[in-house]
């Protein structure tokens, strides 16, 4: 796949690092030494991290080379490797693992989350859960409608699957102390409908436009903008609301 | 109506302070001189508003004489009055208004938020969104279906409908120069389905109860009772998940 835009993920910046800073705020106060931030991106939750722990050692983890260059460049005090997340394992127990919008991107992040307990104190992770929104039920039913819906529709049956809260809960009880889990949905008034495609043609979008010739990305977009434009209608002050859920995790060993 | 069992209410306290804590979290940093903290109940969220801004004047309002004695109690430094929200209006501008889950209770909260914008620099409030949960299905189908139906279904009707996201956005851009809207779904793990009864009997259940007869207020809360715990399953470490979801606002003129 080709790499992450690290600018056009960035133009969302704002709204994106505000689960970060939710997600530290509930962490408990503590002093931890080494974090790790699992999906670190282009830094702008170890930033956060770095300001809030000053004294702490922090590395940040990515497979984006994009996003890791950003990142080196911005936050100076961090350590930053290049690491895929699934089969990363710290050398030594970990006081903090964090990770903003990543954890939904490993196949199996029910076993994955089991296995980060066991390497830290204290754990806090946020995922994305829009599988339901009308931003992605329009994305999967223009893949699933045009000359690349054989490429696509297996695709999109290997979209990141968030799943039952109960779940997530029992498999995280049976190892941790403490737990909290809770789901925000952030409404986002964006520019236009237009801002909504920009933004998931910096995330979501990636997979399936991967597949698709120049001359096909340029159809299925302005499908996929048709189809927003009719289905996210500006308010009167012009604005479009992007309902965004995210659902979160803290956690004690 | 018999006024409110604060001892009840505060059984399930930091829970309901939660939502306090995480709407104070999202208020801009600055430094107001006056506060006012509209239906304060118990002082929980005064408490946290007195701490956070020790030099502000604070004035909570509150209807019930049971909740305002715990909260002069409580939070000696600021004042508290007797007051209805609805008809509340301030003499002077105030720097903030802060309101946790209280506006729901009245009838047209719509127009009270204008109204309120009209007399701040800076609003935050919250609202329990918990019409669609099964703890408020189960109340009002208990309610639509016995001896006391008919007392019982017209209070159905009349409890705090929230609107639609577009319709609280629309009115208050109107009106504000920012405007942030979020709705948080907490995950309350609790000790049993007996505890989600007790939760609401401090709340949501007063006026479904009011209406009834000693003995008939003990039936309805016997089915209440069974219908919870058959919706409200056990998880593997005898706790039961209760879904809480909010609705918040943090506002500026």
């Amino acid at each position: 796949m080709t790499d992450w835009n690290s600018a056009l993920y960035m133009k969302f910046e704002n709204e994106r690092t505000r689960a970060a800073r939710d997600l530290l705020g509930q962490i408990p106060d503590f002093e931890p030494n080494s974090i790790f931030d699992l999906g670190c991106g282009p830094g702008n939750g170890t930033e956060l991290l770095a300001a809030t722990f000053p004294r702490a050692t922090i590395v940040g983890l990515d497979f984006s080379d994009n996003m890791l260059a950003v990142a080196c460049a911005r936050v100076t005090t961090a350590q930053f490797n290049k690491q895929d997340i699934e089969t990363w394992r710290p050398a030594d127990k970990v006081d903090l693992i964090f990770a903003n919008a990543a954890l939904q991107f490993v196949p199996n992040h029910h076993d994955l989350m089991v296995r980060l307990v066991s390497f830290l104190h204290e754990g806090g992770w946020q995922m994305p859960n829009n599988i339901q929104e009308l931003s992605h039920a329009l994305m999967r039913m223009v893949a699933a409608d045009g000359p690349w819906a054989r490429r696509l529709i297996p695709i999109a049956k290997t979209r990141p699957m968030i799943g039952a809260l109960d779940e997530y809960y029992q498999l995280l009880a049976a190892v941790c102390s403490k737990i909290d889990i809770w789901q925000t949905t952030y409404i986002h008034p964006l520019d236009g409908p237009d801002s909504v495609v920009e933004w998931f043609e910096g995330s979501g979008l990636r997979p399936f436009l991967e597949p698709l010739s120049p001359c096909e990305r340029e159809v299925f977009m302005s499908r996929y903008r048709a189809e927003l434009a009719a289905s996210y209608p500006r308010q009167p002050n012009g604005k479009v609301l992007l309902r965004y859920p995210r659902l979160f995790f803290v956690v004690q060993k």
